[in-house]
C-alpha cells in the first residue's frame, strides 16, 4: 500500500497511489479521515483499513500523478525523532568514533515540506547542507518493546532530507537550531507500507545526488543502530505513538566534509532515491 | 488575565482563574475554544477576546480551584523550544562558560504534565533532576523580530520543571534524550497574560524547592540572553507560532553538580515559584 499526502485548493487530502494516478480517498471513502496521522491512528494495518477502497474508487477519485501539489507524508507528526552518525563512515567523515548510543534530536514539524516543495536557503546563512535519510512511521503504541518485536511497531517508510544549516548546527553544542529553520525538511514522496519493504528495511541502498552528481551512495547494512535497534533505544525512554516519525541518519558524503565544502545554492535539484521507496526531489530557493 | 487548562471527565478544559475558583469556558462561552492553543491563534489578545465573560459568567461555569484536574498550560504546542545554560552562574556550575549563542533543544508534547501530575522516575535511570525555569508562550507568529520588538510577540508566562534524566542526557553529545522521557515536563500553574508581569520577566526571583529546601535561587536579571532577545535569535531561523513555548533555561543549584549529588526519589515534592506566575508543585513517582 502507497498512501500520497497532496492538497487540493488547500486542504489536507490523502490518496492511495496506483499506476499513474492516486485515488483521492476524500472521494472513494469520505468517512475516512484525511491525514496519513488520522488514518494509522485508526488501525496501523492500511491494507486491512483501506481493503477493496481502490477496487471500488470511481474514477472520478482519481487524480494524475503529475497534477499532485505534495505534502510532507505527515504533515504533523506527534513527534519527529531524528538520529545522528547511524552509518560508522559518515560518523569517521565527521572526525568521531562510532557511538555506542545514538546521537538523537528532534525536529518540529513546521520545518517540514513535502516532495517537489522547494527548500528554503535561509537569509542568514549559505551554509545548506543535504542529509539524505530513510523515515520509519510509526504504526502502534510502543513503549519498552525489545529489538526482537521492534519492527512490529512500524507501519512503513519514506524518504527524508535532512537539510541542515552547518554554521547554526556548530553554533553551539547542540545541533538542534541547525536542523530546525523553516521549509528544510523534506519528507516524501509517499509512504510505502512496511509489507512491500525488506524488513526494517535492511540493506537497502540509498543514494543522494546533487544536480544528477551522486553525493551519498550506502548500504542501510551499514546501520550502526538498525531500525529494530532504535525501537528497543527510543521506546525505553518515551512513548512512540501512531504517526511519529524517526529519522534514521544519514551516510558519508555530506556537503560540508568535502574539500572544498559543497553547499546548496538556488537552483540547485536535490535527489533522494532508495529502492521501494522512489525519489524524493526539490528544489532550493532563497528566502525571500 | 489567568487562564488554567484542566479536564473534566477526560475533555480538555480552559477557564479564567477568579479568586478562588476558575470559570469554565465551556460553559460561560460555549462559542470559544477549549484549548488555550486555540484560543490564542484567535487573539493573542485575551483580554480582549474574553472581555466581559468573567463578569456576565453564571454561576454554575464556577469550579472551585481544589477541585482542579490540571493539565500542561497548553498540552500540544506546536513547539516546546529549550535553551539551555541561560544564567552565567548555572554555565559555571556546568563547566562551562557563558555561550556566546544560547544553547537549543526541543521537548515533545508527549512529555508534559500538569501541574500536581507527578513525574515519573522510568525504570532505566534513577538519575531524575529538576531544573526550575521560566515559560514564555508565544501569542503572534514572528519572524525575524529584532529584539526592541520581541516582547511584542509573547502573549503571557507560566513555569515550567526541565525534569532531566542526567544519564541520558549524557549518552551522547545531545542532551534531548534525557529531556523527552514521559511525564518528565512539567508546565504549569496556569498561563498569566504578559500585561499583568514585569516587561519580559526581567529581574524575577525563580526558587525551587526540594521537600520545602531551597534547591535554586536565582533572578531573571541574570539571563545571559534575555526574552526579547530570544525571540530575535529565534525568529532568525523559524517562524514563531501562537502557542509555541520557550523555556527559557535554569538558575544554578541543580542536583546533579551537588557534592554529594542530589536526584529526585519517589515521594519528594518539587516546587517552582516565580512572582506573580504562582507555585508549580509536583510529586515524584515511580514508573509502574
Amino acid at each position: 500500500m502507497r498512501i500520497v499526502s497532496f492538497e487540493t485548493a488547500g486542504e489536507e487530502r490523502i490518496g492511495i497511489k496506483a499506476d499513474d494516478y492516486v485515488i483521492d480517498l476524500s472521494i472513494a471513502a469520505p468517512e475516512l479521515p484525511t491525514t496519513l496521522l488520522e488514518l494509522l491512528e485508526l488501525d496501523s494495518d492500511l491494507n486491512r483499513l483501506l481493503d477493496g477502497v481502490a477496487a471500488n474508487a470511481a474514477i472520478e477519485s482519481r487524480i494524475a500523478i503529475e497534477q499532485l501539489n505534495y505534502r510532507p507524508v505527515i504533515a504533523k507528526p506527534g513527534k519527529i525523532i531524528c538520529i545522528g552518525r547511524n552509518y560508522a563512515a559518515h560518523a569517521v567523515e565527521g572526525g568521531v568514533a562510532p557511538p555506542e548510543y545514538p546521537e538523537i534530536f528532534l525536529r518540529c514539524s513546521d520545518s517540514l515540506i513535502g516532495h517537489q516543495s522547494p527548500i528554503l536557503r535561509p537569509k542568514n546563512s549559505s551554509k545548506l547542507d543535504y542529509e539524505g535519510e530513510i523515515a520509519a512511521v510509526i504504526g502502534k503504541t510502543a513503549r519498552h518493546i525489545k529489538a526482537e518485536h521492534g519492527l512490529d511497531y512500524v507501519a512503513g517508510y519514506s524518504l527524508f532530507n535532512d537539510a541542515t544549516l552547518r554554521d547554526y548546527q556548530r553554533k553551539s553544542s547542540q545541533w538542534t537550531i541547525g536542523k530546525n529553520f523553516d521549509d528544510t525538511g523534506a519528507f516524501g514522496p509517499e509512504f510505502v507500507s512496511a509489507d512491500e519493504l525488506p524488513p526494517g528495511m535492511h540493506a537497502v541502498e540509498l543514494q543522494t545526488r546533487l544536480n544528477g552528481e551522486v553525493m551519498q551512495n550506502a548500504s542501510t547494512a551499514d546501520f550502526i543502530f538498525p531500525m529494530a535497534k532504535l525501537i528497543e533505544i527510543l521506546s525505553e525512554c518515551l512513548t512512540l505513538r501512531p504517526g511519529d516519525v524517526i529519522i534514521t541518519g544519514t551516510p558519508a558524503g555530506v556537503g560540508y566534509v568535502r574539500k572544498p565544502p559543497v553547499f546548496m545554492k538556488p537552483g540547485d535539484i536535490i535527489e533522494i532515491e532508495a529502492a521501494g521507496l522512489g525519489t524524493l526531489r526539490n528544489t532550493i530557493e532563497d528566502e525571500q
